[in-house]
């Protein structure tokens, strides 16, 4: 069993570079703050006795040599950069849990078959740099390093510059270092575990998601003047579709999802009837066969109401990440490991996409989630418990161990 | 008949004081332009012989004596002052036939019995400095000078400051300045005169306006993670409203009207469930009764879908103007004039706050419209014709010497 105060411990050391007045973290990736955060971190692994590797894209892979250092590394890892307005336990816990079970191994003198790496990605957050999950999304080839490179944020800094200036722009090729297995822990960002009072969620797969931006086009006129019948209301008309989003997601349960989370009106004047709105949409669902049903009826809806109302509607798709189903192997050693250790379990499809859907594309495969407070994560009331994080991270000990072997 | 050619040019020419790129005008209340305006319309009326007053709200008003200057002038008027993406007509049109009314009676030598007067008055736009209609609104007492003078710009700068900044803080105290009667030509700022193809609405009335915030309150969650059945989406919920301050208008027919403008969405990220939607609501109607019933069936609803939905909604009245009916005597002027020239006619409630519904509070009042290129005002395309503009003028001349006697 691992030791729950030192997890604890170093959550909040680490929780003190970017700590913000609300007690939250803002420690944006590639800043000097993010550079302070992977100094901490390295200096722990370093006193752990690890070797640190960090490639182009500033992964970062802390080892720990196994009995067959031929047979490639059973890893563990997650992300250290944060939301602007982020919490202590959004990646962060990921990583820790990672070193904590290093530190277990050592305490115990157990030498593991297979090496055991924890590793932290560079910009999973994506809120300064897009894309999201950047480092291990190079890692696995999902785009490619000079793609990376060239992503600027809004004062025009590079990745390529900003790892540079940092000095964590390392020498490894991304991809070419092997993965046996990788497991990830961390907070479930939902409220399902908490609602059924659940301690561990078994992660069997992530949703796939389709973001979409709508644009309503309307003719702007006065608010009095203008007949109710003589209207082209673009306001009106976008309020047919939101709901629509919503039985869309519910045509599709359990795991359809369906968000309209950001809009824009023009001219955005009180009493002026709306020339123009643009809004997202978000719909994920967990079955790929069931989120193209939902794409193609938001398509189909929308067409149809552009057809009733006589407005033309633009709905273009943004994003796609098809669901990623995690491997038997590590879906199998989790829920072994949490049925062993006695924690009350239930499967937990993640709404959120993870380094893990990345790094599903090159190795076997599989998360961890405990509880986190009202579900609430991106945010710097973000909590866990302690006592959830020490269960998550002892079902990572024994999930890893059962797959490097002792 | 009055000089068409002549009321064009002048129209033009104080088209140019602020004119834009895309040919309107931005000529803000108070600034140095609105000095340009007023000192160029001023040396109009002193060529043609006016004498001028200026009040302590800096509200303008250009004579013509009659044969008997005990009677109350009869008043004709409307502002120069110009939204931000303002045109060359709405506001300006109304003062600049009045000076060709004037013109047009020294061309042929008439005397009046009353005297005949052409105002403007100061900052009907209220973009700059609210309220709306303020020098309108101090003369008949809808509020104190004091009030009006305490209004701040973004920034900073104060009514009472820039009134005296740009030479126009007169000595006169507001209202204490009779009027027999009060004309006002307008562009109709709706598309319904042109939609029935009509040269002149006789305006009968001004509809009421009520103005609402709305707020609903939900809880902010992670799009992906947050099931359907446990979410507090603030969006779908005001999605709700939005559709039935349509309805209500629709239910009160024909001079309902109900338009959602504005909308603020919280944190507004396309994966993040709104926790917050603030949203206004106009609506508006010319019978006061009707209005009353439109304003109770809203908060009804918002209390029953904040039942329904179990999401606290605040709404709030943010303004409130009854309904203004015109004076019989100027109504009936102003058809009877129409008739005699012989222009297609029809009534047209104003949709739209004007002046005159302030002046209508002290004297008898009316108004004339006249059609605008797709019912389109505060907006740079602004358009009307020349010819429409003229017959709205020619009544008005005739309008103004019924009422003031030759
Ligand atoms: N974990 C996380 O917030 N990922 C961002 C992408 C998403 O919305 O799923
Ligand atoms: N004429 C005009 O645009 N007035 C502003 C107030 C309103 O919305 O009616």
């Amino acid at each position: 069993r691992i030791n729950s105060d030192r997890l604890w411990d170093s959550l909040m050391e680490l929780a003190k570079i970017g700590a913000t007045e609300k007690g939250g973290v803002k420690r944006l990736t590639l800043t000097d703050l993010d550079k302070q955060g992977r100094d901490l971190v390295t200096s722990w692994a370093r006193d752990a006795g690890l070797s640190i590797t960090i490639d182009q894209i500033g992964n970062v892979f802390m080892r720990r040599d196994g009995e067959d250092n031929t047979l490639p590394p059973i890893m563990t890892g997650s992300h250290i950069d944060t939301q602007p307005t982020g919490g202590k336990f959004d990646g962060n816990y990921g990583v820790l849990a990672g070193i904590e079970v290093v530190r277990t191994l050592n305490d115990r003198g157990i030498r593991t078959k297979a090496p055991i790496e924890v590793a932290f990605w560079t910009n999973e957050e994506g809120s300064r740099f897009v894309p999201v999950m950047m480092g291990s999304g190079v890692f696995c080839g999902a785009f490619t390093l000079e793609h990376a490179y060239a992503a600027k944020d809004t004062e025009g800094k590079t990745v390529g510059e900003e790892l540079e200036r940092i000095g964590y722009k390392g020498d490894q090729v991304p991809g070419q270092h092997p993965i046996g297995a990788y497991f990830e822990t961390h907070i479930e960002q939902g409220p399902v575990l908490e609602d059924a009072d659940k301690v561990i969620g078994v992660v069997p797969a992530v949703m796939g998601l389709s973001w979409y931006d709508c644009t309503v086009s309307g003719m702007e006129a006065h608010a009095g003047p203008t007949p109710m019948h003589l209207r082209k209301d673009a306001m009106q008309v976008a309020a047919r579709i939101i709901p629509e989003v919503v039985a869309i997601a519910n045509r599709y349960p359990p795991y359809g999802r369906g968000t309209v989370g950001m809009m824009q009106v023009f001219p955005n004047s009180r009493n002026v009837i709306p020339g123009q709105v643009k809004f997202s949409i978000d719909l994920r669902n967990v079955n790929d066969e069931l989120l193209n049903k939902m794409h193609e009826e938001i398509l189909a809806f929308v067409d149809k109401t552009s057809a009733d109302t006589g407005l033309p509607i633009k709905i273009e798709r943004v994003s796609y990440y098809p669901p990623c189903p995690f491997h038997p192997d590590c879906v199998g050693a989790v829920r072994k490991a949490t049925e062993k250790l006695g924690y009350s379990t239930m499967d937990v499809v993640s709404g959120a996409g993870h380094d893990a859907i990345y790094a599903a594309r090159v190795a076997p495969a599989g998360m961890i989630f405990v509880p986190c407070k009202d579900g609430i994560s991106h945010n710097e009331i973000e909590d866990a418990k302690k006592e959830h994080l020490e269960a998550g991270c002892n079902v990572l000990l024994h999930a890893m161990l059962e797959r490097a072997g002792v």
